[in-house]
């Protein structure tokens, strides 16, 4: 049994990226927090944990790595999500049928908010247990 | 509602990298696949979907993100992905009492096998339903 447990990303202001990641995926710190690191859990379960680590990276573009974050109310969660100090990121290519807005969090990770308004599933995702 | 619905890695060969990557957790990929794009999700339902995206990427060290793979038996897990075409990433500095072994899969992509033996919750994973 191998499971994804948890997405690391580096920060370079760990208070504030744990207040945007907490905020913006309705998760919790698990106290006690170190000075240098933070693992974020879901309040209801509904997702991997997320872990900000207090070191130095460089942010390349477009990145290897990023997460799609999958919203029941996307134009919601987009507005939502630049009220807590995301931007969405302007494209020029995209096309008129894309199911996704790409945003960057404050310290520019890209991400994807997919509209999965009616997926089936989505609902059962709300009881996820966690790690 | 927003969930971090999937972990999306641009890859070179796609092939590859989904036979990487539904072995070492377990997924199998959403028919039908496209030439391009590949979805993978957990057999059992535990744990986010992989996305993998043919598109390129430059692979920069330290990564700015990275998954901790949380393992029921780590030593046996490590072994399993060394034999599908992961590597252990030696560190001279690792403490002796790290729970995590850094390695590698097959397109130089970092992640961390955490010991998670007895963790509590970690039973539960194995019914968490997915997207």
């Amino acid at each position: 049994m191998l499971v994804v447990g948890s997405i690391v990303i580096r920060v370079a202001d760990l208070r504030r990226q744990v207040a945007f990641w907490t905020a913006a995926l309705d998760y919790v710190v698990r106290e006690p927090m170190d000075d240098d690191f933070a693992l974020l859990r879901s309040r209801s379960g509904a997702g991997p944990n997320v872990s900000l680590d207090a070191m130095p990276s460089e942010r390349v573009l477009p990145p290897r790595i990023h997460l799609d974050l999958y919203a029941e109310d996307q134009a919601g969660d987009v507005a939502r999500l630049e009220a807590l100090g995301a931007e969405v990121v302007p494209w020029d290519g995209r096309p008129d049928d894309a199911d996704y807005v790409i945003m960057q969090d404050p310290e520019g990770n890209r991400f994807c908010v997919v509209d999965a308004a009616g997926w089936p599933g989505f609902e059962r995702h709300r009881v996820v247990p966690l790690v």
